[in-house]
């Protein structure tokens, strides 16, 4: 039987920690640097944190959150806010959108690439003025198609702001689901065929195992979704009407994706009602061909019983055809009880 | 048993691809365009995409989705935005209402016609100024009714506005629902006559397909109740006052089917309790035949044992009447017991 | 067993019908009209279809829809609006309250009088300046007691507007289902008494059946409650403040109904799990009388069987007090049995 | 085993009825009336129906409602709406609070000294200029504390307006329901206990009734947070500022009974799965008692029943050593199968 | 087996005492009073009652409850309002935040710092101008991070408001449920795998404690994060713009906190149907082993106890090979039903 995944563990500051303060985790991956600048002439990569040319978009990525000195420096050098780099450090955090007055702090879940996808990767973004910074737990990502696109010289993406940068970066983490979900989906399906036609070879375990994936994810995507809303409101000045149209539509996704684990969550419900009938029919299977046999041959061996006693004077052991008409009269018996049986219904439907 | 129903799979562009990008799928069918154009005075059809005359109204059929060329040309000529038609080619959308600043667009799912109902296909429909252009997956729908009122020179719709028009898809969208729900009606009370009165017919997983076939309903209507209310606030400009009344009689059908859908959820519902109870009874039953042979023959078993044993000594073997004694004392027991059973309600009921 | 009651089919006209058509029903009743014209002065009654004059008020009662031509003149001379008429056709909507510029038009459901009041009856009403309208669909309703107090030249009804009228008969056709919900709740409280004290007597079917009926009431009354709601808003301005007073009131009445049938809902509920239990518990009653008497009796008739062998050299068979010595062993084996299974609790509960 | 509790009947006036109309109901306590006047000066008590002198206060207690006659004079003197009366006499309201012109309306239910709490009797309030009524179904309630501190020359209550003894019975009608509530959670855990370790002592249907009491008086209660709420809001004029900061209060404890209930319901669900959990462990160790013996046995007695057969030729009947070698297999076959059923962990854990 | 944890009692004034009311519970801890005074230059702490020198914060400590005298005295210098005074007194309450006039009033419940977390303790807090006082039910907070951090000299804390202060108190109340919740997290991932791996050891009652304790510790800190969020609104003027951003910092862990509880109280719940369902599959594989011995033996018995009989004619006895004949038919009838019920899958599975 499968083993239930193991609860993620909030690594965290202990109780009591000033807020702001950065707690480096021992097992936190090595801080790694990766700029991309661009405007709508071109696109450049170095690992420099110097901050952008006026005009040019930077994007500064960071894997990697031992080296939280490096971590502080950068906040203090873009104007992030310490309660929002505290949020980076402390992975596990739930999804959110938080707007401070230098810039827009975004945190996300993205499933981990070349996992099995039900663990996720805490993700954070700001959005500033003229720059993006990602920060996540270690190498590895969902976004290298955005940055295909920005290297692609025809795409359009250099041509837009940071913002739409930022709704790249969103919307591949949401997108980044499917997958996921789709390998859930066909592994829900394959259970309920197992259930409904060969349930011996199901335990509940299965399905309790299944429906503890789905928790995890939908505890991923759900606050996701939120996080798209709020960003699309009108009051939240860092996104343009346009890109407002592609966090819609990104919106859409998210929304679809948590409607597709609440019919799988349903489905797996139903399952349990399934599997525990399915045990109850085959207690029932099993105890009417006892009883079957039992209150045939009960009976009969008492007759036996009966022609066994040794008492003296027993007439019926004399007679000629004592012994065949005891025959008979059993066998009769076992006729008439398998009529009844079999009227009642206990042999038909076998 | 019936085998559930498969999930219908997201074909989906992969995660990454540039929002906007038109992707064809393999399986799309064949692409062909149908145009009706009408006004008070008549009605003409023909397959050009040309725009409509002022003060003329277009309505433009798109079957099938496989040349993604001529998609980008419609959408280019008539103003419509990416992100729509995008998600006109990613066919399973969830119904949505979307306003654009050129035009309204809308997703439904109707019922396949000819089939089951319970296979969906999406229509995507764009509402703007003197146009409505309609776009499913492939040909055959449920709109033969608006093409006949359209042809009637008598009929109203004629002089009525493109807003019209498009609320008189919608409706019929919706009102295709009706038969199939009937017939799932229909399904669930021979279930539930069966269940109370035969349920050894029945297994769990019959119930649990028509749950399944009811989730997957409902997840088509429940967002287009949505749709309907959305189209139906006075923000939006594209409805007339007047239209706005038939998209409220619209709603009420939404509404109607939906509850009807969450009625019939809680009557299957309640037939997991039913069958649970009636395979427990049932196994009750069993029981009880099986512990009444056993609990009267048992005991006399003992007993024709014991003057089947071969003791030298046993004085009762020799008695005269030592075996009809034996035999009567056996009746009775035989007779008290059943007494005690008939007391206990075991032989009354069944 | 009872059986569970049929669902209620929606008779309606086929999806894409064009919306405003009247067809009427094959099954539908003799349309027959009675008019009752009041003031504060007096009351007359006649089947004339004309108009009121000023300063008094009609209340023009319409029973069976068989006559479409009909209903369709009386709604061009009153004003009434197509889609509101083609509800009052389509019988089985939903309550509903709709404003439309020339009346309101208001959808109930009213228990049929003399029956079991779980068939319910559509009652449409249309008010507007100086008239009220309501259409049935067979004779017979829950109206008389209005009609009488109109009639008495002491009541105050005659004194007061349309609008009062038009609350009266609302407020008859919520009151009309206490009565009904009161039966229902003598039968669930025997129900419940039988499930605890008698609990072969009932079977899960039973608590199904109730639980649809309760469910049908539900369906009625739950929209009920917000059409009265409508009505009682500022914005409605065909309800005078003190006649809102009235219809708040009335909305008091919906809200118990509907907790009273939440209510017992929930005991319903709880009656699937007493059943299920006392089923168990039964069967685990049955099974210890079995393995009482089994455990018992298997040994000693093994014990028998010993000594029934037909071995030449068997020492015990010929001691003097073999027998003697065998049967007390059993004895005492049965003994020391017997307090085991007290010892256990099997004994002393039953 | 406990008989669930009866419903309460709503003794009321047959459908139908012209709202205002005031029947006695043929049970209704006699109607006694005493009034208390007091200001900040001193306190008086009689039984006139006089209306008070300005800046003095009068309460106005009526217990008993067979005197309709009494009671409509009063309401004419003290100009209350007719429906506000009617509501008094047909007791079994759901408690609400409304306004109207000339008072406010309050409608609660209190617990009934002296019994277990579970019958409520309906007390209906009304808050006017300078006076508060209240009326009984009968003689006696949770007012004295406020009887007594009206009294009382010290206590500021005679310093107040009649918002705040309005107020303060409210409050006292709360209040009493807090020992209602930890004499039903002593019930409840000691129904726990029961269920815990000593499962055979309880029944499913003990586990309904006292879901049923805690149903009961959520109903009355959830009400009356609403109607403390609604007369905290702002709009209601009759309430000083500082009496809604006791309002407030009150509510808080409306809400601590309200999540005090909840908490007991989720409890007592829970005892559900315990119980059936617990027949079902009790079912398997009676089972495993029967198979351990049967399984044991059964073997044994059919191989002395081989030797107990009379056929001429059986050589192992006439061995030296048959009879002891025959003992000594059997034996050895019952210790394997021990030892099997102490693998199986059958003989281990009980 | 654990036993259920008792209910906290809610020991209160009995029903009817005049609100504001301070009666002393007689087990009340001892009252002592420790003051911290502090502002961006330094620190002091004694014991004094006085209030702050302007410019300075004030942090006042109780604890203890059994000096309601001392209580009313500082009540009343520092213009507390009574009715706050009284929920400090009547401990367990439900956590809340109420606006006064002179002061903020919290009251928060927090972990017993050294114990297993599930006992709470009220902590009451008053935010006016220039001081904090807050009062628990004894000695022995989690607030020592606070105080330490007030200690430090190169803290950021003394340059802050009273504001500030308070928010840390809250925030450190918060955060001393996560060890709590992850002790519980562990106890639940050991109760899962028992369930999963080995369902004999564990019963339905270790989840129903589990459970209960999960409810225990939600209703501590749902009411928290509502204080919160209420604290954080913009009308509340007590709290600057700056500790409103470290007021959602804390809002964010109290929501992380329930998610948590949610998660944890669906995987309990989820327990219980495997529990269940381990325990039918238990009674079906003892029912198995019952079946097989009983279906193969009962016949054969049968069968030999035919050959015991004493009839003076059966020839089979006297036949050569008659007794091995029917040990041979009798091993063949054996053979054919192990093939039979390993066909249907009785012997291949366990
Ligand atoms: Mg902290
Ligand atoms: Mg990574
Ligand atoms: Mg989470
Ligand atoms: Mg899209
Ligand atoms: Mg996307
Ligand atoms: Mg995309
Ligand atoms: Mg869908
Ligand atoms: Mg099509
Ligand atoms: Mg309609
Ligand atoms: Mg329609
Ligand atoms: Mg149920
Ligand atoms: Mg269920
Ligand atoms: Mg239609
Ligand atoms: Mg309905
Ligand atoms: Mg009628
Ligand atoms: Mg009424
Ligand atoms: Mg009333
Ligand atoms: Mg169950
Ligand atoms: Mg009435
Ligand atoms: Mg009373
Ligand atoms: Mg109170
Ligand atoms: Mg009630
Ligand atoms: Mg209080
Ligand atoms: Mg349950
Ligand atoms: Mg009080
Ligand atoms: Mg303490
Ligand atoms: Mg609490
Ligand atoms: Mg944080
Ligand atoms: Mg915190
Ligand atoms: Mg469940
Ligand atoms: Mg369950």
């Amino acid at each position: 039987m499968t083993k239930p995944p193991r609860y993620q563990r909030r690594r965290r500051s202990p109780p009591g920690t000033p807020p702001g303060t950065l707690t480096a985790d021992p097992d936190a991956g090595e801080t790694r640097v990766r700029a991309i600048r661009f405007n709508a002439e071109g696109v450049s990569e170095d690992d420099s944190l110097a901050p952008c040319a006026p005009g040019s978009i930077l994007w500064l990525n960071i894997d990697g959150l031992a080296d939280t000195d490096l971590l502080q420096k950068i906040g203090t050098s873009f104007g992030l806010h310490p309660l929002a780099l505290e949020d980076v450090v402390n992975v596990h955090q739930r999804p959110k959108a938080e707007e401070y007055e230098a810039h827009q702090f975004i945190v996300l879940r993205m499933p981990e690439p070349g996992q099995d996808g039900l663990h996720t990767e805490q993700v954070s973004i700001f959005l500033g003025d003229g720059f993006v910074i990602t920060v996540q737990e270690h190498a590895g990502d969902v976004f290298d198609p955005v940055r295909t696109r920005l290297r692609n010289p025809l795409g359009q993406m250099r041509k837009r702001g940071a913002d739409y940068l930022c709704y790249a970066l969103v919307d591949a983490a949401i997108d980044a689901y499917f997958p996921v979900l789709e390998a859930l989906g066909e592994k829900l399906e394959q259970l309920e065929d197992t259930v409904v036609f060969d349930p011996d070879a199901v335990d509940m375990g299965d399905i309790h195992v299944l429906k503890r994936e789905l928790m995890s994810i939908r505890s991923a995507i759900l606050p996701m979704r939120d996080v798209v809303a709020t960003l699309q409101r009108e009051e939240t000045q860092r996104f343009s009407d346009n890109t407002r149209l592609y966090l819609r539509d990104c919106q859409d996704h998210a929304v679809q994706l948590i409607e597709t684990i609440q019919t799988y969550r349903e489905i797996a419900t139903g399952l349990v009602d399934i599997l525990l009938s399915s045990q109850s029919n085959r207690a029932n299977e099993v105890m009417q061909v006892l009883t079957l046999i039992a209150t045939i041959f009960i009976p009969l061996t008492f007759i036996v019983g009966v022609y066994g006693m040794n008492f003296d004077d027993m007439p019926e052991l004399h007679w000629r055809y004592g012994y065949p008409a005891v025959m008979g009269i059993m066998g009769l018996i076992a006729v008439v009880l398998a009529i009844w049986f079999y009227r009642k219904g206990w042999l038909g439907r076998r």
